[in-house]
């Protein structure tokens, strides 16, 4: 790294000497293959229409500049991002059409900020520890300067001196001093906006020939590379593409990243900046774009809004930019048909000519079981998405193991999700949060983030003596993260991932593995094998949020009938109404829902006693923030214990022409044959027969060799796993 | 009508002697027609493939017939209706291809059901008043025979004498008996199920030359036609065509209407059977179409299950029925687009053909607003859709104040329910059951059902004491109907309805006019003038069961934060839990809310003091069998009441791109200038501008000159009502 930056900095003077414009999201070359292919071509003159409808009525409009006011969603908000907006595509249409009526646009509106700007205080709603201007908050500065920035640069040789002088000293130097001295140890963070404020100030640089600018951005306040651009780069990501604070911000972070490192590599041809890390900004995008549900959904895990899928702007903008520096790729081209318009750069208009071949465009996104790790040498844990089936009825069987994901983390460490034929079975609740709604706090995260979405409780996984992990402390979570055991998917019939953790919880190891397994019978099924111990007795709660219809339970409950009460007092469990309860002994419980068109059964072993609950969210909520949504729970007073639950995936419900079948589950029993610090034998009795899950704790090589015995019949492995389905190996 | 009914008595000889089939499906013509236009169009021969490729695999290969044992979702009642449906298919491909191979395989099958019928007895799971044979109800039972005796009918002509006696003594006959004779009472009704049975019956007695059964199905068993199919088609529906029942049962009662009038007319061609009544059938589809939302789902009054659309195979076979009856319209071929297929059917060809001319299927559902009347002459009530907007934006506003729509009747007199932008904003609850999935109930109605789901707290309309209209007794509500006042439909941007009942409960008159407008400034909203009037003191809760996620409320209230109640003990309220209440008084309260794109404010006139409530759904629900779904309730004590609620449909929410706009309510307050027995003057303060709404309860002529002032200013208007809006006559 230490090479490139030097390299960099030696270029920048020579780099300036020559300054020519546009140089930041066109180059030259780029914007000459733009013109020449943009003929003929139905997507493109359809795009650019668009821009042109969206555009030409503020040529000989007023542009209201207003003086900031209002919050997320009100109206000072969306018209300063309304007018970023209008600024970049009027940018866009200058470069492609010449008319010099969109460089005008863009120097009136300017001069219109350049009034406003210089006068600015923090924002009147600034309630952030980075407060904005123009906005509420900096990181909406910073958008503002991403894409104003890139439009002064298109227009530029369309501007008077005079007028980009002004521009220059009234508009983006204000800002970027506010951003790079007023937030410095913001603007020098190793997070989502940092790679946010450092575009912006590059971006600003790159268009005003302002290396100084480039610089601070490039390498950090102190210039030595510890922050800036290039250690976001090399720290947010691990070297396989994930992104530490999870998809919902990868796929706002991926914006910047690229539309940053392409203005660079125009700017700096030489410097191969895409390739940079062995390409870490193309593992980024294909790692994102793994990271969804079949809807395009990103899965929601950290703070996640679920309505976020890879039509955003941002990940248009990503897409587009990728393609010019990775290629077309048949997984491009399925996400750029759903986003259903491209950029009028060169990588959009790659896509657009590949697309006019409707069979290069495949039917289903190339969706595969992954493994990422997570931190930037990628020893912080990580994140296994085990996948069966394909095409609608794909199960996506998510486990998380990854570090704690900056200031947006949730503390659930182990967790698991699960999307399947499309919907989300059991969820992870995302953030608390209306984005962009003005009534809901202003768009802001909302109290009920903190206190509930982001607790153990609220995710799939084990709450010791209702305590989230880590108590729930970001500072002492961020030091942890849980450790691989091993994993193997490149079985498609036999999925497997394991991890375990000894830090969220003092003196409580927990260790869980996965298996997802498709039976020679075609059923599809997840055994959970989730191991705690500890020396002494305490509270386990292992929840599981189910999102569907409660169908049948094989045992007895209590249910609240006139009255209920909370759940517990703190750490989130104050946010569930106790549905139900139950006692039970001994036995294997049985619980099935039903979502969609599918049927689902969870069947967990209960060893001595346990109880169990059914509740739900929403209470306490005076503000009615949250969704109302159910959650299984099985608590157990333990020192160790193994929890053996088996997740089916069954049957077929039509209510249209109103038949169901195979709506019964099948697993029967299970029991546990041998459970020690090394051995755990779980059996389970499906459809009378047998599915033997073996696995070995401490003697974890490809190559190690176990064996046991049961009822005279002997059963061998190699490795630290094994499956036996009606006596045969899987 | 008893001349047309003497008129098919004497025509029956004649067709005996002359017996020839097929003539239920298909006539001889009908069949020409088809295999003459099967070649070259892509959606027929798919469509062809489709059935043989379900069918032909059976061609050599066992067929079970299980002896009756399981509830509906169990594994021979899904046999039994796949079994039907196999052999009405057969009976089609014999009839185009003249393969013997299909013939053999319904033959084979109906000499099995040959073995098993005559020995049956009550189905092991029967619990209804007319319990089945073959299947838990027999209900069920007609549905197999409508189906079978169309295959038998369609094969005849492959089958062996020998084999066709057999099928008819023993697979028909037992049947026919038991339905005719052992559930005479049942046979008789006036109700849906009566529908398929007269068709079932009919259907066979055309199949098998039996002029007996014909007789029977026509005109009941006493033969006097006060029962059977003519009594249905005369009664079931009002002149205009809408059903009783409601449209979730229009769908279910359509086919046997279509589909055994159909075969009438071709034995009895002479009869015009699909002109009877000024084409009562046709009337009955156009309506039940328009009684669906924009993606299809039928509105759910009554006793219904939400997911049922117009894609339903009872819905393709009345489509394709009435195509050939009575011609390719656009709506007909939008729906036919939707359902993806068509039946090899005369009608089902004409579909097929004219889809080739992609032009010719329209865009949009061509909805319109309609008002139904109810009853056989029209004079029971009736039911009113007030439509505003077009396309994805269509708003549908439903005012029902039909009868009580026989045992599938809910207690909801002068109910609202609005759909916008293609969800369901003020809901109907529908039914409580899963129909098709064994495991709840065997997929019939659940206790909750009649609990909760049928009574008047379910619904949007007003509950008197806490108890539902007429008690919840169904045999008192059956004797009564709203009296509608006034409506107008032509404008639209003013549409409006009213109608009043002083049945529901006794000594209480309640009045209820809806306006649903679209302001010159673009706004859209409901005005809902609720009108009570009583000479003794009652409690009266008016709900809004609104779906959504809740925004904002301009009141404060005590929320349930860690215990929480049941609003109230009976007669519904049980099953609400009360999330939150506040106390009001002289004030307008506003509330917000928001479902997919789109905000909603509901702001409602507060005189005196009230009660409000925030209930939701899921109490005393101990086999989770209800969805946990929000209801915002008005709570007022006094004998006279004027309720003006406005409801606000405004601004646009986009998650993907995180902007919302128009957010806030512009309603400010609502007053009433005037209240009296004859007259009801409100006043709505919108964005500081005046909407007046004026009304005359007594003299409803539309010649009736009315006038009034207010600070100096006069206010002139004839007929029942005007709409002045910013001093404007709207």
């Amino acid at each position: 790294m230490y090479r490139l930056l030097t390299v960099i900095g030696g270029f920048l003077i020579s780099g300036c000497l020559f300054a020519q414009h546009p140089v930041g999201f066109y180059s030259k070359v780029d914007l000459n293959y733009v013109k020449a292919n943009m003929e003929g071509n139905a997507l493109l003159q359809q795009s650019l229409e668009t821009l042109k409808n969206e555009t030409d009525p503020w040529l000989d409009k007023a542009v209201d500049v207003p003086l900031p006011k209002d919050a997320a969603g009100g109206y000072s908000h969306e018209k300063h991002k309304a007018n970023y907006l209008l600024l970049f595509n009027s940018g866009i249409l200058y470069s492609i059409t010449g008319k010099q009526a969109y460089a005008n646009l863009v120097a009136r509106v300017l001069l219109q900020y350049a009034k406003l700007i210089p006068g600015l205080k923090n924002h009147p709603q600034a309630t952030s520890s980075s407060p904005g201007r123009i906005f509420w908050q900096a990181l909406n500065d910073a958008n503002w300067l991403v894409y104003t920035s890139m439009a002064y640069d298109m227009v530029y040789n369309g501007l008077k001196k005079s007028d980009r002088d002004i521009i220059t000293s009234e508009v983006f130097k204000p800002e970027v001093d506010f951003i790079t001295q007023d937030l410095k140890s913001w603007f020098n963070l190793i997070h989502n906006h940092a790679v946010w404020a450092t575009a912006a100030v590059g971006l600003v640089g790159i268009a005003t020939d302002n290396d100084d600018y480039i610089q601070l951005a490039l390498k950090g306040s102190l210039r030595n590379g510890n922050t800036g651009f290039y250690a976001l780069m090399g720290q947010l990501f691990s070297p396989d593409g994930y992104y530490t604070e999870g998809p919902y911000y990868t796929r706002y972070a991926l914006l910047p990243f690229m539309i940053f490192a392409n203005a660079l590599n125009n700017k700096f041809p030489e410097q191969h900046l895409f390739q940079y890390r062995n390409s870490i900004l193309e593992k980024a995008l294909n790692t994102a774009l793994q990271h969804t549900n079949t809807d395009g959904m990103f899965f929601p895990m950290n703070d996640a809004i679920k309505d976020k899928d890879y039509t955003t702007s941002e990940m248009l903008m990503a897409l587009n930019v990728a393609t010019k520096a990775y290629g077309v790729k048949p997984a491009y081209l399925f996400v750029a048909k759903k986003q259903g318009k491209v950029l009028l750069g060169k990588g959009g208009v790659q896509l657009a000519k590949a697309m006019v071949d409707k069979h290069a465009i495949p039917q289903w996104f190339p969706y595969t079981s992954i493994e990422n790790t997570d931190g930037p040498t990628g020893k912080q844990g990580g994140l296994d998405i085990l996948r069966l089936g394909n095409k609608a009825e794909l199960a996506s069987l998510i486990f998380k193991y990854t570090s704690h994901g900056l200031s947006h983390g949730h503390f659930d460490k182990l967790n698991i999700n699960l999307f399947d034929a499309g919907k989300e079975i059991l969820q992870d609740y995302g953030s608390a949060r209306f984005v962009g709604v003005e009534q809901k706090y202003g768009g802001r995260y909302l109290p009920e983030n903190g206190k509930y979405a982001v607790q153990t409780i609220a995710h799939n996984t084990l709450v010791v003596d209702e305590t989230s992990h880590f108590k729930g402390e970001e500072k002492i979570a961020e030091n942890y993260a849980p450790v691989k055991r091993f994993s193997a998917l490149d079985n498609p019939n036999l999925l497997v991932t394991s991890a375990f953790d000894s830090n969220a919880t003092a003196g409580v190891k927990m260790d869980r593995t996965i298996y997802f397994l498709q039976l020679p019978t075609s059923q599809k099924l997840m055994v959970d094998l989730f191991k705690v111990s500890s020396a002494s007795q305490h509270q386990y709660d292992l929840p599981f949020h189910y999102l569907g219809q409660f169908i049948h339970a094989n045992f007895s409950y209590q249910s609240s009938k006139t009255s209920m009460n909370i759940l517990g007092k703190k750490n989130g469990y104050q946010y569930l109404w106790k549905e139900a309860e139950a006692s039970v002994g001994n036995t294997t419980v049985q619980f099935s829902f039903m979502n969609g068109k599918t049927f689902y059964s969870l069947s967990s072993l209960i060893q001595d006693s346990a109880k169990l609950f059914f509740a739900r969210s929403g209470a306490n909520d005076s503000d009615f923030n949250l969704r109302h949504d159910p959650v299984f729970v099985i608590r157990k007073n333990a020192n160790n214990q193994t929890f053996v639950n088996v997740l089916e995936i069954h049957g077929k419900y039509d209510p249209v022409i109103e038949t169901s079948s195979g709506g019964n589950a099948a697993v029967q029993q299970i029991s546990l044959l041998l459970d020690n610090q090394d051995l755990t034998i779980a059996r389970v009795l499906i459809n009378d027969k047998y599915l033997l899950i073996c696995e070995s704790r401490n003697n974890i090589e490809k190559t190690s060799q176990h064996q046991f015995e049961i009822s005279g019949q002997k059963f061998e492995w190699i490795g630290p796993y094994a499956i036996f389905y009606n006596g045969r190996k899987l």
